[in-house]
C-alpha cells in the first residue's frame, strides 16, 4: 500500500503481457489452471482507477476485475475497515452464523448491509458469490411456490420419502424461467438459467428449464421506437406462452436489468413492469439478478430502480461490487415456513460484509451513485461523438442515462482489447462483439480524456 | 481480543439461552431469519476451546461452529495473519483471480495451501464453501467423463446448440452416485447427492441421480466382524448394480470418509479400497468429500489416509476447518481440456486462503494431527468406560483410532444437548440419535475430565 495517489496517466514499459507475468503464470500453472491469466498484478502499487502489473506497466482500469471493484484499489476507507479489530475477529473466529452469531452481527446487518437494501426490501440472506445467491433465490422461490400450493397442509410422509430419492412429489419438477443470452452463474442451479455461451454449459447436466427471448433492441433507440416496442411485446408474449405450456410449473423468473455477460442487452422500463405484472398474475417469484448491475454503476444504486416498478421486486440478488453476496427480499412468504430449510454452515462471511459496509460508507458519503450518473452522461456523449467519427468501429452505442454502464459493438473486439491494453487501458468485452465499460464508481470526468484518446488511437491503428 | 488464556472451567450464570441472546435474536429476526440462533456470542471474550455468550456464560466448545473452528478462538497465529499487510491487500483489492492474480498468489498456493494437499494430489481449484467445492468437483467429473467418450473429437455444433437449451447431447444426462445418509451440501448439484434429512430437500428440484446404501456397521466392531464384512460387500454390490443399470451413465461417486451429518457412520478401509477399484474399473471419478473430516480431526490430516489406497483419490474436496474451500486433485485429465470451462469471477478468496495458511502453520508446527490422534485415544477410552457404566445412555460408541472424531447413540439426543449446555458444554448431534464430538485440534487431555464429568452429571440427572 505504498502508493498514495493515482498516476497522472497510464505508462507501458514492456510488451504486453510482460516477462514477469509470463514467468509467474508458468509457475502458477503447475498447481492451478493458469491458462486464463492475463496479467499478474502488483496490487500494492495499484491505486484508485489505475492498476499496475508485475512488469511495472500501469493501466487505467475500466474493467475493474470483471466489474467488481467498487471504489478503487487501495481505497483508504476500505483499508481502515480491513485493519479494524472487528474484521480481525471475524477472520479468526468464523462462526456458523445461523446458530452462533457474534454480538456484532446485528449491527453489521441492520445498521450496515440493510442500508443497501433495494426499495421495499426488508430482509436479507447472505451468501458468498453471485452464483450461490441465485441458487439460494431459486430455492426460496420453489419453497414459496409449493407453500402456496400446499395451503397450510403439512408435509406428507410420501413427500418426505420421495424427496430423499430425488423424486416427485417431494422433489418436484418446478422450473425457473430465464432469458436467452443471460448469465446467472455457473453452479448447477444458476447454470441451468445461464444462456450466454457454450463454454459455460457443454457437458454439464442441466435442469429442463425454459428460456424466453430477451428483447433485441435496435439503436439508436429514438429511431426504432415502434420496432423495439413490438420486439418487447413479442418477448413478453413468449414468456406467457412458456408459463402456460411448459412441461412443469414455472415457479419464478430470473432476469438481469441489463444482460451483461451476454452482450450488454437492454430493455425498457415498460418491458420490466409488464414482466413483473406477469409474475404477479401467476403468483410466481420475480428474481432480479443485480450481481453485475447493482451498487451504483448505472447511476442508480440498483439498476432496477430505473424501472419504477409499482411494487418492490420479490428478490434482488447481489455480489461483485458489494464484495460480498446474497439476496434481499421484500415478501415475508419468501422466508421459508420452517427453520433450517434455507441454511448452511457459514451463510456468507462477516469479514466480507464488513468490507461491504465500508463500500456503502464510501458510496453514501461521497455521493458516488449521483456522481456516476453525471460522469456517465459526459462519457456517453463523448463516446457518441467518437462513434459518429468511427461508425465502422463503434456500433449500437448503448447505456444512455445508465451511468457509466456503457457498451458498443465492434467488428473485432479481441484485437481492440489487445490494442487498448498496449495503450495502457484495461478494458473488457462481452457477448460476441461488444466492448463493455465497467469503470469503478470513482471514475471521474478527468478519466474520460485518456480513455477516449486511447480509443481514437486504437481505431486509427486498426483501420 | 482481550482474553489471553483459556478459563479453567465452564461457568454458567443465566438460564440458557440467556436474556441478552433472547433480546438480540428478536432484533435480528427483523432483518434475517433468526429462528436457528442458539446463542449470541462474544467472540472477543472467547479463547481456545472456550466460547462465551453475550450473557457471560462460558462453555467448553466441542461442537466448534459445526466442526469448523480448527485451532481455537482468537488463536494468536491466526490473529497475526489477519493483521498482515497481505491480508489487508487481499481484502481491499479482491481480484478476478483467474485473470488478474496478485503477485502473492503463487506463494499463497504453491508454498501455502498445497502443503495440505492429500497424498498424490498436485493441483487445486479454490472455492468458498463445501457445497461449491462439491459442485465444482462434479463439473470436473462430468467434463472428464465426456472427454473420455469424445476421445479427442471437437465439440459439434449440435452439442453446443443443445447445451444452450439444457438438452442432450450438449447438456447430457450424467449422474453422480452418492450414499444414503450422506451430506454433501445444499446447492442444486450437491443437494442432489445429499441424502440425510428431508428438511434439506423437500420442495427443491433435484437431478435424477442414484444413491446406494452406505454400510450400517454394528458395534463393537470386534463382535461383528463377519456381519459387517457382509454388509459392506452388499453395499459394494449395490454400487455395481446401480452403475450397470441406472438410466444414464454414472460419471462419478462422492463419498464421505465418515458420514457426518448423517449420523457418524463409518466403513472399513477395505470398503473404500474396493469402492475405488470400482471407479477405476468403470473409468469414473472418485470424489472424497473431506469437508468435515479433513484437516486433522481423525488423527490423520485427511481421513481418507486411513484407507491406505493403492493410488491417490481423484478429487478431495475441503472446507470448514480449512476456513476456505476447494478441491485438490491428482489427475491432469481432471483439468478441463479448454480454458474458462471451470472458472468464475473470484474463484475463492485470497484473504481466506491466508487464514488457511496460518491454520496449516499451526497444525504443522505444533504437530496437532499427531496430538489429536493421542488425545483422541485417551478420550475414546474414557468414553468407553462411561459407556459401560451407562449402557442405556451411550450406545454404539464409534471413532476408535479416529482421533477425536468420536460419536455415540443416545435415546434422547436433544434433551442431552440441552442438559450439557446447562452444564457448560457446547456439543452437537447428528443423524437422528447421535451425539458427535467435534472438538478443535487444540483439545487436550486436560479437557477430557470436564467433558466426562458433564456427561456423567447429565446422564444421572436424565435417568
Amino acid at each position: 500500500m505504498s502508493s498514495v495517489s493515482e498516476p497522472a496517466a497510464p505508462s507501458i514499459r514492456t510488451a504486453i503481457p510482460g516477462p514477469d507475468t509470463h514467468r509467474i503464470k508458468e509457475d502458477l500453472d503447475a498447481v492451478i489452471d493458469a491458462r486464463t491469466v492475463q496479467m499478474v498484478i502488483n496490487y500494492d502499487q495499484s491505486f484508485g482507477n489505475y492498476i499496475t502489473d508485475v512488469d511495472g506497466n500501469t493501466y487505467l482500469d475500466v474493467y475493474a476485475q470483471i466489474a467488481s471493484i467498487p471504489v478503487g484499489y487501495n481505497n483508504t476507507t476500505l483499508i481502515k475497515a480491513a485493519q479494524s479489530s472487528d474484521i480481525v475477529s471475524a477472520l479468526v473466529n468464523r462462526p456458523a452464523v445461523g446458530n452462533f452469531p457474534s454480538r456484532q452481527w446485528l449491527a453489521l446487518l441492520r445498521d450496515g448491509l440493510m442500508r443497501a437494501a433495494p426499495p421495499g426490501c426488508t430482509q436479507v440472506f447472505p451468501a458468498q458469490s453471485g452464483s450461490e445467491a441465485n441458487d439460494l433465490a431459486f430455492k426460496a422461490a420453489f419453497m414459496a411456490y409449493r407453500r402456496q400450493q400446499r395451503a397450510g397442509s403439512p408435509w406428507t410422509e410420501y413427500e418426505q420419502a420421495t424427496a430423499m430419492k430425488n423424486q416427485a412429489p417431494g422433489s418436484p419438477d418446478l422450473a425457473i424461467l430465464s432469458f436467452r443470452n443471460s448469465f446467472h452463474g455457473r453452479s448447477f442451479g444458476s447454470l441451468s438459467t445461464t444462456r450466454s455461451k457454450p463454454i459455460h454449459k457443454v457437458d454439464i447436466p442441466a435442469f429442463k428449464w425454459p428460456h424466453a427471448t430477451f428483447p433485441q433492441l435496435r439503436y439508436p433507440l429514438e429511431d426504432y421506437v415502434q420496432e423495439n416496442a413490438r420486439e418487447e411485446e413479442r418477448c413478453l408474449q413468449e414468456v406467457e406462452n412458456i408459463i402456460s405450456s411448459w412441461h412443469c410449473p414455472v415457479a419464478g423468473i430470473i432476469v438481469e436489468p441489463i444482460q451483461s455477460e451476454g452482450g450488454d442487452n437492454h430493455a425498457s422500463p415498460d418491458f420490466f413492469q409488464k414482466l413483473q405484472a406477469i409474475t404477479k398474475k401467476h403468483g410466481i417469484t420475480l428474481i432480479v439478478d443485480e450481481v453485475q448491475t447493482g451498487f451504483g454503476a448505472t447511476g442508480k444504486f440498483w439498476a432496477h430502480e430505473h424501472w419504477e416498478l409499482p411494487s418492490p421486486a420479490d428478490i434482488v440478488t447481489f455480489s461483485k461490487k458489494a464484495q460480498t453476496a446474497g439476496y434481499f427480499f421484500s415478501d415475508g412468504s419468501l422466508r421459508p415456513d420452517k427453520a433450517y430449510r434455507q441454511f448452511n454452515t457459514w451463510m456468507g462471511d462477516a469479514a466480507r460484509i464488513i468490507i461491504c459496509n465500508a463500500v456503502i460508507d464510501e458510496i453514501l458519503s461521497k455521493k458516488l451513485v449521483e456522481k456516476t450518473a453525471q460522469v456517465g452522461a459526459v462519457l456517453y456523449d463523448s463516446l457518441a461523438t467518437l462513434a459518429a467519427k468511427y461508425p465502422n468501429r463503434m456500433q449500437s452505442l448503448r447505456g444512455k442515462d445508465k451511468g457509466t454502464y456503457i457498451a458498443f459493438d465492434t467488428p473485432d473486439s479481441s484485437s481492440l482489447l489487445k490494442k487498448m491494453r498496449e495503450l495502457g487501458i484495461n478494458i473488457g468485452s462481452c457477448g460476441v462483439q461488444t466492448i463493455r465499460l465497467r469503470p469503478m464508481l470513482i471514475f471521474e470526468e478527468s478519466h474520460v480524456a485518456p480513455l477516449l484518446a486511447a480509443f481514437e488511437t486504437a481505431f486509427s491503428q486498426l483501420s
